[in-house]
């Protein structure tokens, strides 16, 4: 049997090109004992992929040449050489990467009910970028009822889940995304109480109009000038959550530092980073509350799904690009 | 009877000039009831003083123009008009202003016994500075026992401070000063581990060689390219306790932003900005504290006086040209 297999060639300067990665196609091996093989039905895509490519100290270990492109991923266990707990037909999800089939020991795996909601949620809204909405809103930003939240890059995976979140706990919700579409579906779909475009508004002026007496929280994604114009707007003991830095990833220049950083003075404030396998320990009880959430129709999730693995540049490029609608997911397995 | 007064002429763009304030004689008005007359001995002069001067939104309203220049004073009750708990020849502290004499009711002021340290200690280590760096370490910066704390600004009123608390609660202290002698006194005199001469090293070169398992807290008294260098060495959970940023107070053009804060993502940090007056309720026991450290010799305490209101501006220039040893205060009162 044959697995197509995404692998990383070279690490890019800026964005990825086509000599980045390379599609292999590879015989699987045989399965040692303990061991089980999974075909991925689809892979999951986020913005920290662009991280784990470059050679620096981070979180986590890089990707290393020649190795399969690591990711999020969920699919069938298929076959197993007595694993001692996932059987044949198991719905698992974990680090599988940008291939078609994984053979594993199971470790940092996690067996879902595939028939409770579709796969691709258990990669978004149930998966890794909900846990980190969920976890960075409330741990990190530390919401009560009647906070002011800002929250950018507000229609993505983990936006869109920091604002309903905040919402459903009694915030006054504002969010911030690129493009009229975005911001229409913020307001009439996920209930925010205002959104900001920041491809067509001054970010400084409809920060003024749109919160006009601050912010408690801002939950960053993005970094850059839009962080920068955030701290100017702070309440005492405001807290910024930084997620990501999503319009600095693929800088061939340094990284821009938020020059208002001052502010977190003046409004004796506290800007804290957060990755989320911090909070495995609590993924369980998160999954409970977004999943009653959602049941309740309080919580919407949204997947757009691209189909092929010979298809995944392209897709990887929607993450920056913005030509995307939710949670970014591809389908590998061939119907 | 005349009062020498610093009065602020007009709002600098870089640094302060001879025409930013005049010295002007006035004769002081009559008391009215209630209020007490006193006679400043010695003038208090920080770094923050310079933020007072810009009209910007800030954690205290500007210094007005033809306004008496802002600044925290020392002195002694000469007349009261039935003040209902000052009376003449009380030593007071408060925010007298850079002038020889004030009348007020006694609101924010405070008595002292300046029979138990002299009157320059009690706008130093037991005044403002003292204060900021007490709970700036221990409340913000959290340490204990263990931590490896880096302190900018080390030789100065408030971080001397800083270094020497840390060292008291069983942390290994680094040092970072401008200039050898001043680095010698942290080594030999204040019992820091190790010091960064910022201006003869290369900062990032000092930081892998001084602090090589990295850092628990970074207690930030300069901002600029020292801050975004320290947040290259941060611990997992460190915490940047912005107390100032020295480096920045004089910028025509816009602050640098600390470019490498995604350190804070990785390593799970936090930044928080901090303002003494938020502790004015226990300020009493940090002064307990501190006095009682003083007298067992475990903190040492430096004040560099200069002499004469009418050598204010050349004074106040030494905060930032690092031309001064410790806490710089300025004697106002005539022999």
């Amino acid at each position: 049997m044959i697995n197509k297999q995404i692998i990383l060639k070279e690490r890019p300067v800026g964005f990825p090109n086509e000599t980045t990665w390379s599609l292999e196609s590879n015989v699987i091996p045989d399965l040692n004992e303990g061991e089980v093989l999974i075909q991925h039905h689809y892979i999951s895509l986020d913005p920290a992929m662009r991280g784990w490519m470059n050679d620096s100290k981070s979180y986590i270990a890089p990707v290393a040449i020649d190795e399969v492109m690591r990711s999020g991923s969920i699919g069938k266990v298929i076959k197993s050489n007595n694993h001692p707990s996932f059987k044949v037909g198991d719905c698992v999800t974990g680090w599988g990467g940008v291939q078609q089939f994984v053979i594993t020991d199971g470790n940092g795996w996690f067996k879902v009910d595939d028939s409770i909601a579709p796969m691709p949620m258990f990669i978004g809204t149930l998966g890794m970028p909900g846990m980190t909405a969920y976890f960075g809103i409330t741990e990190v930003g530390k919401i009560k009822e009647g906070d002011i939240v800002l929250v950018s890059g507000a229609a993505g995976a983990v936006g869109s889940v920091v604002g309903q979140v905040a919402k459903i706990k009694g915030c006054t919700v504002i969010g911030i995304a690129g493009g009229k579409e975005k911001c229409d579906y913020l307001l009439n779909e996920l209930g925010f109480d205002a959104a900001i475009d920041y491809k067509s508004e001054n970010i400084y002026e409809a920060l003024k109009e749109k919160c006009p007496k601050g912010v408690d929280v801002y939950f960053d994604n993005v970094g850059g000038e839009i962080l920068n114009a955030a701290l100017t707007k702070l309440r005492m003991h405001a807290r910024i959550v930084i997620c990501g830095a999503i319009s600095q990833y693929n800088n061939k220049i340094a990284v821009k530092g938020p020059s208002n950083y001052l502010s977190l003075l003046v409004n004796r404030a506290t800007m804290q980073g957060m990755v989320v396998m911090d909070y495995a320990k609590d993924y369980k009880k998160a999954a409970q509350d977004m999943g009653m959430w959602i049941a309740q129709g309080k919580l919407k999730s949204k997947e757009d799904v691209y189909n092929g693995i010979e298809n995944f540049q392209e897709t990887f490029a929607r993450l920056f690009n913005g030509d995307k609608k939710g949670k970014l997911v591809l389908k590998v397995i061939e119907d």
